[in-house]
This record gives C-alpha cells, sequence and structure tokens, in this order.
C-alpha cells in the first residue's frame, strides 16, 4: 500500500520503507525508518550485503551494480528478483550477461579470502589504489541552480519528513529543478537509487549534476564517476579524499551549498 | 605538530586530521577533514580498509579489534605499529597473541571469496545473523544525564567545529560529564576510536554511556554491544534494525537527544 504522501514525480517510496512502533513510556507510536539487510546475489552467487531502507530496491540494485563496476551498461543487467519473503533480510537476485558474469567471476577470483569493511570488502591499499573510473565531462552550471535544487531537495525526502535518520539524493536539470529523489538510511544506498532510477530514464537522462542531505564523502565522488556524473553538490562538508578523487576525476565538487552559500572544491 | 585548540581532558586530536587548501576561486584558505584509506593488517595477513580520519589511530585498530571481534580483551593486541610512509594511505599493523591469530585464520578460511560491502565484507544473510554480540547490562541513567552529554559533546569535536563533516563519539559517566571524546569522518570510525581509548583506560572504565552526534544506526549498536556499553545515546533518529538489535541485546537506546527531548526506543 502507498504511503500518503505527496507522490509527486521526483518521489517514488514504499510504505515497506517505515515502521511505526511506540517508545518506551510513550504514549503515541512513531514512525522509524527501516534498515534491512539486503543481500545482492548476481547470476547466483553471493555478492555483498547492505544495510539498507526498503524502497526503490530494484533502483538500489541497477545502481549498486553499475557503480561496483559489476556492469558497464544498464542493458546487461537482464533481470531484478526481489525476495523479500525471507525472515533474516531482503535478497537481490541479480542476473547479468555471460559476458559480465565471466569478468565477475575473474575479479572474484582475485578477491578470494577478503574479509575487509567498508570500501566494497577491499583489503589492501593496493586494492583501493586499483578502483579508478575514468576522468568525467565537468558540467556549466550557476552557483544559483545550485542553491535552486538544495532549496527544493528537503521537499522531496518524504520519508525523512516523516521520520528523520534517512539521507536524499536527487537528479537535477541544469536549471536546479529536482527530476529525481531518492531516499535511504545510508548516504551511499540514496545515491545507489538515485543512479539506478536514473540509469532506467527513457529517453535517457540529459545534462545535469546530483544533489545530496549529506557530506561529500570519497565514496559519493567515486559513485557519481562511476554513472559518469561530472557535478556533485552537497549540503554539507567535504572530505579531503572526496577533493582529491574529484579533482583526479574532473568532476566538479561543491559543498556547504545551505544558506546562500556554496564552495566549488574542486 | 599538534592543534593550536583547546586539548582539554577529553579530546585528543593531531594536526594531520585537517588540511589546508584554497577553494576554486576562494580568497583565503579553508580547513577540510581529512579522509583517508586506512589498512589494517593482522600478523601481517591483509583485513580491511576503512576510510578514516588519521587522528586516534592506535585508538581506532583497538577499537576496531574489539569491534570485529579479532580480540576479546585489549591484552590480546601486543602491538600497533602505524606507517604512515606509504603515499597511498595508512597501514595499521596489529600483532595479537598466537590464539587469537589460529582464530583469526579458521574464521577467514570460512570467509574466502567474500566481496561484500559494508558489514565488515558479508557477503551473505546468513553470515549477517552470525554476528551477534552477548547480551548487554542497561544502565539506571537520568534523562537530565543524557541531556548534560549530548550538550557537552559539540564543545569535544574540536575539529569538527573548524572544519565540518566528522561526527563525535563520546564515554560519559552516570551523570553526562564527558569523559572521552573521539572524532571521525564516519560515525561507525568514530565509536570505534572511542572504544579503543576507553578499553584503554587505567583504571579500567566504570559505569557510563556512549553519546553520539550522529543519529542511531545498527552498526553503532552492534559495535556498543560488542564493547559491553548498555547504554547508547544519539542525537539524531533510529533505524528499525538498531531498535530491534537493541531490544535482543538488552542495551538502552535512546534518540533524538536533543532540544530537551529525548525518546527511549529500547
Amino acid at each position: 500500500m502507498p504511503l500518503d504522501t505527496d507522490l509527486s514525480p521526483p518521489v517514488h517510496v514504499t510504505s515497506e520503507a517505515l515502521l511505526r512502533l511506540r517508545p518506551v513510556g510513550g504514549a503515541a507510536d512513531e514512525e522509524v525508518a527501516v534498515e534491512l539487510p539486503v543481500a545482492l546475489t548476481v547470476n547466483g552467487v553471493s555478492q555483498a550485503v547492505m544495510l539498507a531502507t526498503p524502497a526503490d530496491l530494484e533502483d538500489f540494485a541497477l545502481g549498486f551494480a553499475l557503480s561496483e563496476g559489476w556492469i558497464a551498461q544498464p542493458g546487461e543487467l537482464l533481470d531484478i528478483e526481489v525476495d523479500a519473503t525471507r525472515v533474516d533480510g531482503i535478497e537481490l537476485a541479480l542476473r547479468v550477461t555471460a559476458a559480465r558474469e565471466q569478468g565477475l567471476k575473474l575479479r572474484r577470483r582475485q578477491l578470494a579470502g577478503r574479509t575487509g569493511c567498508g570500501l566494497c570488502g577491499l583489503e589492501s591499499l593496493a586494492d583501493f589504489a586499483s578502483l579508478q573510473p575514468a576522468p568525467v565531462q565537468a558540467l556549466a552550471v550557476d552557483v544559483e541552480a545550485l542553491a535552486r535544487a538544495m532549496a527544493a531537495l528537503p521537499g522531496a525526502q518524504v520519508l525523512n519528513a516523516r521520520c528523520g535518520g534517512l539521507h536524499g539524493a536527487a537528479w537535477c536539470a541544469p536549471d536546479g529543478r529536482l527530476l529525481l529523489a531518492r531516499e535511504d538510511v545510508g548516504r551511499h544506498n540514496a545515491l545507489d537509487k538515485l543512479l539506478g532510477a536514473r540509469a532506467r530514464l527513457q529517453p535517457p537522462a540529459g545534462p545535469g549534476f546530483v544533489a545530496m542531505s549529506s557530506r561529500a564523502s570519497h565514496e559519493l565522488v567515486h559513485k557519481a564517476a562511476m554513472a559518469r556524473v561530472g557535478l556533485l553538490a552537497c549540503v554539507s562538508a567535504p572530505t579531503s579524499l572526496a577533493i582529491a578523487t574529484a579533482q583526479q576525476l574532473g568532476l566538479q565538487l561543491w559543498a556547504f551549498v545551505r544558506e546562500g552559500r556554496a564552495t566549488r572544491y574542486a
């Protein structure tokens, strides 16, 4: 059953994303954001478990597959099956082309033995350096467009407005209009969902930029570049590595986009 | 060289945690939080790479080793060597007892082939369910103490006050006094650093609770429980899984601890 929120174009949510519960000693129920283990398998083989909010999971699967380099084109993801019947979480079963499955198997063998945390299970610094997306095309956008997008973003964060605790990511036209928005308890998941939804657009997405409700970390710059997005605008502070990565990839990085202020770091 | 900040008891920072740079078209330098790949090896074998802020790295190594269950007692971590000479990041070389190395090798074999992201490289939902800390002892703390701790937390976030973008975690006495505080661009890293610093305390830490500047996610509840902390207070919203995990483990979870408000969810 859809939530009784305004489902205007950029926003798409499902009721599974929120849970009603009574706080200890509380007088009334409250809504909280759902966070669940979401396991991704590719052609039957387990690949990753992420903690995510169960909304827009097909977008998440496609965006994650693109961000991780499991596939290079949306068309290489043949099918997504969402299994929400398990008690221990949700399973997203991805089916990719035979050529991609082959590449994934080779990569898997190289990664055997990894027990890392974060960074996609990377285990060594050499692994980290090897994950480099191609340079992207920067976009000429004026500061007013960034401010317009950021001012519109809270209105598109319909889940966050209800219970807090979720990040929002939006795909914006060069003039700052919000075209798509997605939410998740994890900022990286919110971006993966958005990039997945964007990859599905027909006709394909034109020029534009990504606006995010969070700080600007390395992982966001990396994911944006994997999707060939040339400009990332964040409401909060950047990190040193986000700036360095953006500089290397030619991605325009704006941070502190709020209260009439916006600073360009790359 | 230490930063020219007030290094009063709960706070410990190093200058490597911040970087000065000039924004594009900017008139003056700004400080940004450093985010770097930090690789952890145990007895010479690579285990994980995390993106973290290079301050209090010995605390981070100890806290991470405890949170991940690599060791059960601080004494089992015999030595930490910090190699900051590499160009691609920082390496933390941990040396653990022979008994712990043996256990880690067995676990490694079981995990062979994992390429997961987040959740310590977990690959399947079954792996996720198997990572359960023992129940903890809840603590009787009044709401005023929680409010006092949260009001004091921003003052202990000395790095965040300079450049934004960092989370803070504090270990607090039952009356709300801050005893220790640590910062990082990642909230989970900030908590690992805090738990590592707390594990080092001589005499050992007495009763108390953890206050955090972030939302209350599953990973924070899990890490707190691994360190046998009975109460976690967060400034922002909880997630459903954080609440469920806290309920299971007997951990008292407070969220929205701000503006004279505090809600207990478990």
